[in-house]
Parts: structure tokens; C-alpha cells; sequence
């Protein structure tokens, strides 16, 4: 099991992706400031990991306040919420994590709950979707792992891994299901510059489970796609509009387009938290621009003339047109995905993993 | 005028592109031996400049050896000749620039000329290949310029500038010209991994001449297209096979598929050396694979898990679909390729930039 995070009785502990793969080293975010710097600063990163964390920075917030009223307690709660909001703009998940456990505030709050029994029913909400985002990735990887290859080649882009959600992982977990169902599947893993999350924490997380691991330069999959070498592209998402058009790290849409032009499968894993139905399409999607220095510079030393213009969108948008399926806990969706979306979206959430305990 | 490499009394002298941007350092050849591994470092790449460096290369040879007789010379010619040929088997300029001076060793022995005579011969005749070479880029330039926008954003991939070349450069040579003849454009540098060509050396030479330049990692270009921020691609070429099929650095081919799938011309600029009529299609292009540490290692860190396997491949070859036009300096191909570069294939060679002075 790879501890990506997990809530402690002293606080949200991290694995700091951003010393992988040489280094295992954690994190211990004792407040909401803490938990917010951790996602700003990439320690943690991953969609469903992301919202997962949002949850536990509100549930450490209130956990820690010291206010005596819920007047006091909603202006904290308020200033919580926004400042973990305000740290990655385009993964749907942060504010679906952060809006649980507001929503479980105000619920209890207007039934008339005692500030302890919300401490206590925010901490354990924040822990129940924790074990239900593993939930979660196990069954994507049931839903998805028919749809690999018996045998071949599988590309996948950044990482989308027991590293990106709470364990197990969305893309990795229906390549894990679908090796545990006897499928013999290789993995290629594009490098996804800037940050390498391919290189460094794919491969490290996909070595560990003993899985056969190449990876590759992000220009390189053109090349090995012409040769017949990738079978099938999964990838995960960071946001999927009601249309189906998907957000997802920079790079992901032009590794669509070539999966198209090869005539090769192209399959996107997420949770159903990472569909956003209030968006009606991929241009409604906010794209982070991140800093120029994570281009600029490697390891502390500068690669490119000073002054050089750059550019740094740490996502993109892959049209729907380019999705082969969509592959959710809840079941594989297909074009068309407005209406598929649609359809699962009204049919009755599926039972909690387990009962809330407070 | 950009010094990427130059003849003078006491050997080859190199501007060292593996300490670009950030140093300007040199590195000086004085025999065979020291040009091929210049070649092989990458202390001088690009197509056309190894061309010419590999013809310097066999010159010096020729001019330092101590050989009385031609029983003796011609040994050793043959053994500078496949040391120089061993270096980097994917560049067709490579083998072009040896056989020239070859070339001009066996005639000048034939027609019964001294070996101090042919010392003069070959090094003169690398020397006007250098000449040529930098005013097949300026041809290129005028012949292609009418194709870049009026005013635009152009994609590049790697560098095929002055540093690719003796000067000016074969893409960069027509972005030079169409911005001289009054175009405004803007270059977007693909950064080019794993070895930065882009990041390190197209920005660095854009700027020094003022051309405004934003660097992208490669995964981002699809995006930029999809935005409607780039109106054409240029790029360089390695080797050009008969059919038009396009060796060039990796990436080029995906490069390609992203243009076409936007609607966006695709240029390749090549001087007519890197047309290899003997080679029937891509198929017959050597791909070189270069070293995993080029991958796994960014200034002296590894940054991938230890044992992981890597892919390097240093190019890829664009098939002639995807392509608009190559443009060189006898004049613009068009599809169908096979026939166009057959034609002018056929054409008499024209006339040399200046009579051989020896």
C-alpha cells in the first residue's frame, strides 16, 4: 500500500511527491495553511488525491479552531474554504472536497449539533471519502480492465496512480485490475515534462508492484505508436465537463490525437467525482498556468537564455471526440457523453462504502 | 554571425552547443580523431554542420598525416573515413560530407597529383563546402519565405539554425528571411527533450538576432494549436529519403500529426545534401538510439527509479503525407515527393558558390 496521505490524530500526513522517486520522505501538515501549501506546492497532486486532501485541510480547520459560536466558526470556515480553494483552479475535485465537508457543516450546524459533534463528524466524513476513493479505484479498475489489451502495450500520460488518489489509482488501478485478471500488459509512461510526474512517480509506483515499466520522452510516443507498440492510451482526468470533453495534465490531448491518428484506443479513468455536469464543455475549464521555472530550470540549474519568453498551462483540454470511453466507479460511459453522463447522473447515487460512524 | 564551427590554421575550431545557453565556450579539434568525437558528443549537431565538420574532419585527417607514400595514405584515409562515418548514422549529411572529400582524394590521385597537392585540395574543398553551405541556407531562405505567414506564430522543433549549420540556418534560415522581407513573426521553440536543442540553442540564437521567442515543453504545442496560436511549423531535416519520408528529431513526426489534424501547413527546410535518393522510403533510415542517461539524468541528477528501462530514440521519420513542402535551395517540393525530388534530382547541378582555388 503506497501512503500517499492519510489523517493522523496528529495531522494530515503527506509522502512528498516532490522528492520521488529517490527519496521517501512525508510531509506532516498540522493545520489548513499547511494542507493548502502541500497542494500548492505539488506534494500532493492528483485529482482525486487533491479533493480528498481539500477535505481532511477543511475538517483539520475546523478541527483546530478555537471559536466558541458558529458566528465566529462560520467566518473561519468561510476563510478555510476559500484559502484551499485557492491553490490549484482546475482539478473539480478540490471543490468538490472542500464543498463536502462545508455542505456536512452547515448540515449539522442547522440541526442543531454542538461544535464538537461537527469536529468529530467533519474528521470522519473527511476519512470515509478517503476509504471511498479507494473504493472507488478498485471498482474502476473492475469496470475498465476488459477494455485493455489480453497482451501489449499500455501508454499513460503523468500520473494518474495510487500517487493521484488515495491509493490503488484511476488509470493504474485498471491496470492493476486488468494484470490481477491475468491480462500481461507493459506499461509505457511518457515523462510528462515539466514535472515529470511519469517519470518519477509512475514508474516508481508501477516498479514497486513489479509491473514492466518503460519510460519515454513525451515526443516520443508518436514515434512508437507508428512502429505498433502501444496497444491502448489510459489516462486520468483533472475535470470532465457535462460533454464529456476532459481536462487533464498538458500533453494529454495532443497524446489523443495521436492515439486517433494510429487508430488505437483512448480511455480516460476518474472517479465520478471528477465530472463536473455544471460545465457544459471543455471551454468552460479553467487551465493553471504554472511558474515559468519549472520549464526554465532543472535541478537548480538554468536551461534557457535569460529572458526567453515561456510558456507553462499545466493542463489541456482532449475533446470528447477523441474519447474511446470513460471509465468511472459507476460504470463505463460512451459517446455520446453528453447523454451517457447525463443518464448515470440521474440514476441514484450509488450506497455509501460504509455508514457515517458519528 | 553565429561561429558553430570554423577552419582554421591549427585545426576545427567548435562552438560548444553542449554548454549553451549559459556559456559560450569552444572546443578546438586538431586531428580526425578529436572532430569525430565532437560529432558524437554533440558539441557540434545538426545535419548540414556535421555534414561540413565530418568533411573538416577528413581533410585534417588527410592534412596531419605524416604518409609518404599513397599505399600508406590511403590506409589511413580509409581508416579516418570509418572512424568519421562511425559517429551518428542517422544524419545523411554525415556520409555526404565524407564522401566528398573521399571523393576528391581518389580523383586527385588518379589524375597523378602529389599528396602535398591533394593536402591543399581537400582542404580547400572542405572549406568551400562551408562557404556553400551557408549560402544554400540564405537560398533557402529566399525560396521559402513566401510560405511563413504575414504575420504569425511559427512552431519549430529542435534547432535547425545557424547552429545546425555553418550559418544562418535551413528553418530557422527561412524564419530569418520571411522576418528580413518584412514578415512579423513570433517563434514558438519546442524545448526538445531529452537533450534541449530547442530550449537551449533556438532560443539562444533567436534572441541574440532579436526574433521574439517563447519556449514550450513539447507535450504543450497540441494545446497552443488547439488555441489558435500557431499559423505554420518549420523544421529541419536529418535525412530525407526518395518519397520524401523525413527523418528529423524526435518528435517531428508527432509534431506533424498534430498540424495536420489542426489544418496547420507543416514546412520542412533542407539543404539538397540531405536528400538521400539511394534510400526508397523512411523504412530504410537508421534510427539512432542514444544513450538512457540522456533521459534518466538532468545535470548530474537521476530522476528516474533506479533500473527503470528507458526509450531514446533520437529521431523519427515524418512521412511524406503529413508533409507541405521541403524546402531547399534548388527550389520548393511539392507532392507527389517521389516525383518532384526526382525531377529536380535530374536538373544539372548548379553552378558552385565559387571555382575550387587549388
Amino acid at each position: 500500500m503506497i501512503p500517499t496521505l492519510e489523517w493522523l490524530p496528529t495531522g494530515v500526513n503527506f509522502l512528498d511527491q516532490t522528492k520521488l522517486p529517490l527519496e521517501e520522505t512525508y510531509v506532516l501538515a498540522t493545520d489548513y495553511i499547511q494542507v493548502a501549501t502541500v497542494i500548492r506546492d505539488m506534494i500532493v497532486r492528483g485529482a482525486p488525491a487533491i479533493g480528498v486532501s481539500a477535505a481532511m485541510g477543511v475538517a483539520i480547520g475546523i478541527l483546530r479552531s478555537g471559536a466558541t459560536s458558529f458566528d465566529q466558526l462560520d467566518v473561519e470556515v468561510a476563510e478555510i474554504c476559500s484559502h484551499l480553494a485557492g491553490t490549484r483552479p482546475t482539478a473539480v475535485n478540490l471543490f468538490w472536497g472542500i464543498g463536502k465537508i462545508r455542505d456536512l457543516y452547515e448540515q449539522r450546524k442547522a440541526a442543531g449539533d454542538s461544535i464538537a459533534a461537527i469536529k468529530d463528524a467533519v474528521v470522519a466524513e473527511a476519512c470515509l471519502m478517503y476509504d471511498e476513493d479507494i473504493a472507488a479505484c478498485k471498482q474502476m479498475g473492475k469496470n475498465g480492465a476488459e477494455l485493455l489489451p489480453q497482451k501489449g502495450t499500455v501508454l499513460t500520460h503523468c500520473n494518474a496512480g495510487a500517487l493521484a488518489t488515495c491509493g490503488y489509482g484511476s488509470a493504474l488501478g485498471v491496470i492493476r485490475a486488468a494484470i490481477e485478471a491475468g491480462h500481461e500488459i507493459d506499461v509505457f509512461a511518457d515523462e510528462t515534462r515539466p514535472f515529470l510526474q511519469g517519470a518519477r512517480l509512475t514508474a516508481w509506483e508501477l516498479m514497486k508492484d513489479n509491473i514492466p515499466t518503460t519510460v519515454l520522452c513525451d515526443n516520443m510516443a508518436a514515434h512508437l505508436m507508428g512502429k505498433g507498440r502501444i496497444q491502448a492510451v489510459i489516462v486520468g482526468a483533472d475535470r470532465i465537463a457535462a460533454n464529456g470533453d476532459t481536462a487533464n495534465k498538458i500533453g494529454t490531448y495532443g497524446v489523443s490525437i495521436l492515439a486517433k491518428e494510429h487508430g488505437i484506443p483512448f480511455y480516460v479513468a476518474a472517479p465520478w467525482s471528477t465530472i463536473d455536469q455544471a460545465t457544459a464543455t471543455g471551454d468552460g475549464i479553467p487551465i493553471e498556468q504554472r511558474s515559468a521555472l519549472e520549464v526554465t530550470h532543472s535541478n537548480g540549474k538554468q536551461m534557457t537564455p535569460h529572458g526567453v519568453a515561456i510558456e507553462n498551462p499545466a493542463f489541456d483540454v482532449t475533446p470528447a471526440k477523441y474519447i474511446t470511453a470513460i471509465i468511472t466507479e459507476r460504470g463505463v460511459l460512451r459517446a455520446p457523453f453528453s447523454e451517457s453522463i447525463k443518464a448515470m447522473g440521474e440514476m441514484p447515487e450509488p450506497a455509501r462504502l460504509r455508514a457515517v460512524t458519528v
